[in-house]
């Protein structure tokens, strides 16, 4: 079964061809948006890697432009796009219901629209992407899965806000997080390569990219996450804020005059790395420039990983415990100083990095734990695109066997 | 030496008075504003407890009340005013010069009257205070202890928001604390009765009263707490929502058209204890509605316990360890519940509380956790009042000191 799975974001579009169930990767690549707003279109077949250019960035262009590579002789792939069986997207924002994976229909579309506004900044690319793909592949079966769906487990104690019950109960304001496929991801992964039972183990995911975020996984259910209603809070990020005292926005519009899209501009796009370094929001180019001698780089990466290692701290008192630590995402997975540096002086809770394995190690899927440590530690690649390859194959069999039946 | 301690809040004003340095508590008492916004004045002498009420509540006529029993023939107390060696004051904040203990002086209120913006629903009635005393009792010295002191040595990565730096450089937009004397108090005397060397403790100390924070204190310096630039940050509070995604203000600015006072009103004063459980922003009464079966009590309790959980677990990782644990403030030292609650399956960290001793020993300065465990647990009675005494009155013998000499 040909499995292509879309992620539309914001300023990229990532695809990547399966063979499932035998999880082949058969090609890849990522369109991005690059700062003058033109595009970078990188494939990798499984020969070679290949990188094509042009002005502007439109998301029909890009999608015109995958659908080529996939019937492209060149990349020896498919002849034909009726060979695609199955579409698989990553979806933003599920809401309440949007607990498992959906197939794509018109009235789910709509159910979406009604979700925007959770999400103004990402919701509306993402939709635009997988709108476009059914247009471009109509015949296929096309499934999703939402990036808050792996987070519906949270149990009330940490999804409810401290503010007045009500707008919970009719707006739907609580924590919902995201980056749940890639935390399902690398939690399972993560727990198997252990040698752990997923089932009755106590796990921190921690996907570390532009965006960034942290999870605590118990007993195979995600109960606590750091993003909340939108992806402002949590951790320290590239250019979002992360976690910051409410008073702070309050008093931000009241003593300067700023208007709330003013506000949301600066926490979404002028703060985090970015914000506190003055360098970047890009880790490497921050770290880069602490290692050159840069003081507001250094302290943007010291505020980074103390935030991490609080995170880590609090879910283990969440879960009574913790057994093992999984890093993904670009940084999580590319960062060995991030890593040594968010796990230094966590002894207390059995956390021992191997340095050795740590930095030999880096950017593979590894155990980087010392031998005798308590808490195991390891890298996932991160690859919620095979999770979501798995998940809407599953959901296509399924169907098919009840079409059968 | 006779020291008078002033702790002017927003809807009360606690007094003490001290003889010093025996530390021996000579007369208190505390003027509340009730529910109907009346005066409520209770006051302890050695030897009986009076209450007095009256209609209104002002800042002047309760000052006039307490300074009149501190001369009444009843208490056995002073016989003149003049006999009032020095007047300490809590006061609420001290930006990022307000260190230690300082003398009040016009020019350090007029520096105070520039801070009001960073607390303002709390600093006016505080200043008013302080002034009205001033003036009372005009031929004393006066000093004070900022309730931020004890935080000013939290490092850069902990007081440090996500937001572009200049907001610091330029208008000092960083985390602060507060209950800093609390703090202090708390955590000194809790490592004195557990037998414990304060210079080289991780202890975090738990401040829970209609306000609530938590501070990690390591070898005798706070090194992080959960209140920030204002009080709303940090654990669930009263009325207060603690930590929140700041993108769900915008949501709620931008969505139901709410401008940033009415956000702040919601925020500070209908969330918190009240704003899930829809009882009371009281603990006690929240407490008693959850065990008459309210599902909305029970569940506001649920988050309240499980946030100051995860800061135990976050400050833990903070300080690389934990040694000790103070409950302090209303609901820290009278609720065996919460402490029970809060406590539960930390047994990984080394907390292991003593059912029997915690309810037991309820509302007392006592020792509170099982026989063998790690980490200590101790009850401490709240009294910043104390150690303002302490602060102020040495203070006023070094500067006699340096007078004589």
């Amino acid at each position: 079964m040909n499995v292509l799975v879309i992620n539309s974001g914001s300023s990229s579009i990532k695809f990547r061809l399966f063979c499932m169930p035998e999880e082949i990767l058969v090609l890849q690549g990522v369109a991005e948006k690059n700062s003058e707003g033109n595009t970078t279109f990188r494939i990798s077949s499984q020969k070679e890697k290949t990188v094509k250019k042009w002005n502007g960035y439109s998301c029909k262009k890009i999608l015109d432009a995958i659908l080529k590579e996939l019937v492209s002789p060149a990349n020896e792939c498919l002849s034909s796009l009726s060979e695609v069986d199955v579409v698989g997207h990553r979806m933003i924002h599920g809401g309440e219901n949007g607990t498992g994976c959906v197939e794509i229909t018109d009235s789910l579309v709509a159910e979406m629209q009604k979700l925007v506004s959770l999400a103004p900044l990402h919701y509306p690319t993402n939709l635009e992407g997988i709108n476009a793909t059914r247009k471009l592949i109509p015949d296929v079966f096309h499934a999703g899965v939402f990036d808050t769906a792996f987070h519906h487990t949270l149990p009330e104690k940490a999804f409810l806000y401290g503010i007045p019950f009500s707008w919970y109960q009719k707006h739907k304001i609580r924590k919902f997080g995201f980056h749940g496929t890639s935390h399902k991801y690398a939690s399972q992964r993560a727990s198997q390569i252990a040698g752990l039972d997923y089932q009755s183990s106590k796990i921190v995911s921690c996907h570390l990219g532009n965006g960034a975020s942290v999870a605590a996984i118990k007993n195979g259910k995600s109960i606590d996450t750091s993003m909340g209603l939108t992806p402002v809070e949590g951790v320290l990020m590239g250019t979002r804020c992360g976690d910051i005292d409410a008073g702070v926005l309050i008093y931000l519009q009241q003593n300067f005059n700023l208007s709330n899209r003013e506000v949301q501009q600066i926490i979404n796009k002028e703060s985090g790395l970015l914000g506190i370094s003055g360098v970047s929001g890009d880790y490497r180019a921050v770290e880069k420039a602490a290692q050159e001698g840069n003081k507001a780089a250094r302290t943007a990466l010291a505020v980074y990983h103390y935030r991490i290692k609080k995170y880590f701290g609090a879910y283990a008192a969440a879960m009574g415990g913790l057994d093992l630590l999984a890093f993904t995402g670009g940084i999580g997975q590319n960062s060995a100083n991030a890593r040594k540096e968010i796990c230094s002086d966590l002894e207390f809770l059995g956390v021992q990095l191997s340095e050795k394995q740590n930095t030999e190690l880096n950017g593979t899927e590894a155990i980087i734990q010392q031998e005798k440590a308590n808490v195991k530690i390891v890298i996932i690649p991160a690859n919620e695109e095979l999770m979501i390859a798995r998940e809407v194959a599953d959901l296509a069999k399924r169907k098919q066997k009840d079409r059968l039946s």
